[in-house]
């Protein structure tokens, strides 16, 4: 067990902001007036579902594998993630001239397979429980020397999805709220870091489904409360909060709120009618706090990160025959 | 019978330009790396699917409605299309404080009741048929005073639709060739008129479904060959080409190439995969030919134009269970 590393700061996500630059999309911020219209209030969403590999892990996972010591000479990286940071690490690896090895359960879905294998993942198959994920992953790394780049829990991984907010303030709008999902918490204490400290007028709030609400009962607790084999469409966000981001999120961030699984699902649904683009699950979920009215929203300028865009188009929420989940637990 | 108007040129399109500036959208124009990589060529992507009521169909009808002459004091509007002509023409009518009358078959699917409803427009029902639809909407022209605002066969809607172009071109890329769908042909019409006198090295190329290929076949046999109720998943194409667009293209337009329904079919969903944004198939098609090697595109810089985003959601074309579809066969 390594030694934690500190919270990073804001200064660290302008430095990944930098360092990630030439790699990541500066993606666009879109309004929709229809769907103000319905929700009486202005919302400003920051794209992610058209960042590299379709969700903003591309952000954290480059700046990872970017700020690898320099005296490691190959610097391969390595995870058991199966979700969008196994893609993302993936892409980030191969534009940087190296390999990601990433530790798959042998009952993945085929989707999620043929992503990481397109962006030049090399995949080590595993059965399909945590032991094996964690005991194929430690035989990788030994075998390889590949560096564990973990999904959430890093500091470099946090910093570089905040790179995601300051290019949100950037663009323009002054916020009073700005929302992003909560899984892992790499978003949510990313984005923190990057906006409490310059913009401490703007409240920064996390949004998770009721159904995998970890996050909102450690955060009014004040104690982690990890979750198990939570049961929702929220693929992204099925994973529990870590020792590094918890703190932080309990620092900055203003509140946590849930939703349940048919507003996610409204709210997706909402957003691929409207704006003619494709978000996640996960990425609906802070517009089904909206929706539900889960905060204050009335003529408020709210800023939205829409995670991602990664989504099996066979199996869609309102597909009458859909089947129960497939996706293994730990999908960030 | 009203004569003929004649056809509009390229100064016709700039003014038309400046006329609906005020009202459309200036769409964005994306571009996908992967794509790129698959088909061997840079496309540009001129995303009509984010145009106000989801199709570039608002640009002729907006102009329309603002060209109506000054002497016409109350300038409500009407039309016997359901598809996204009646949704642009509604809301265009809106925008200009009139009312737009649509007549509609009275089994017009829901999805399209809803978003001419949800426009302003108001509709008149009547039977399913082509002479029901017609003196329907004789009556109602009657006992409104309202100006029929016809889909594609009216110089003002050519006009608007060729600002798409015009836009295309401004934004910089040198391209070699501009593919457009065809149905009743406006869109390929207006975009033939704004390219060729200024840029006549770009190839303005329309593309068709083979299971509608009468604009094809018209263009080859130089004679106007009209389809009666093609059968194409494409459901914006399955009109005719006109009297007023057909020597336009005659005249203008490069080739004229068809596609198969499965290519169209890849198309689109390798769009909402790759770019995370919702087409629909007519808009596929034109990428189908890039992708079927219906034209020479190796290494070539083609700009497409995505005429829309609007497509019912629970019937997907991939989707196992898809009932036959309902739609009635003239939706321009």
């Amino acid at each position: 067990m390594e030694l934690m590393d500190p919270a990073p700061t804001l200064n660290d996500i302008k430095n990944a902001a930098r360092r990630i630059k030439p790699f990541a999309h500066r993606t666009p911020v879109l309004t929709s007036q229809s769907i103000n219209r319905i929700v009486g209030a202005n919302l400003y969403f920051k794209c992610e579902n058209f960042q590299k590999t379709g969700s903003f892990k591309f952000r954290g996972a480059v700046n990872a594998v970017l700020s690898l010591p320099d005296k490691i000479v190959r610097k391969d990286v390595a995870t058991h993630s199966s979700g969008n940071h196994a893609a993302a690490l993936s892409l980030a690896a191969r534009l940087c001239g190296f390999t990601a090895h990433i530790v798959m359960p042998e009952n993945a879905p085929a989707v999620k397979i043929r992503a990481v294998a397109g962006y030049g993942g090399k995949i080590t198959f595993c059965k399909p429980n945590l032991k094996a994920r964690e005991q194929t992953l430690e035989k990788v790394l030994r075998n390889t020397g590949a560096r564990m780049i973990h999904p959430y829990n890093d500091p470099a991984v946090i910093a570089g999805q905040g790179t995601a907010a300051l290019e949100l303030l950037a663009e323009g709008p002054e916020l009073d709220i700005l929302l992003t999902p909560v899984g892992g918490g790499s978003l949510l204490s990313g984005t923190a870091l990057a906006v409490t400290e310059s913009r401490p007028q703007i409240h920064v709030i996390g949004v998770e489904p009721q159904q995998a609400d970890d996050a909102c009962r450690s955060f009014r607790s004040g104690k982690l409360i990890p979750v198990t084999n939570p049961d929702t469409i929220a693929d992204g966000l099925r994973t529990s909060l870590g020792s590094l981001t918890f703190p932080i999120i309990k620092k900055r961030v203003h509140d946590i709120v849930t939703v349940s699984e048919a507003g996610i699902i409204q709210a997706m649904r909402l957003v691929w009618e409207r704006m003619k683009i494709i978000i996640e699950p996960s990425a609906a979920v802070p517009i089904a706090a909206v929706l539900e009215k889960k905060l204050p929203v009335e003529r408020k300028r709210i800023g939205v990160i829409l995670s991602g865009g990664n989504i099996d188009l066979d199996h869609l929420p309102w597909h009458p025959a859909k089947p129960k989940s497939e996706e293994d637990l730990n999908e960030c």
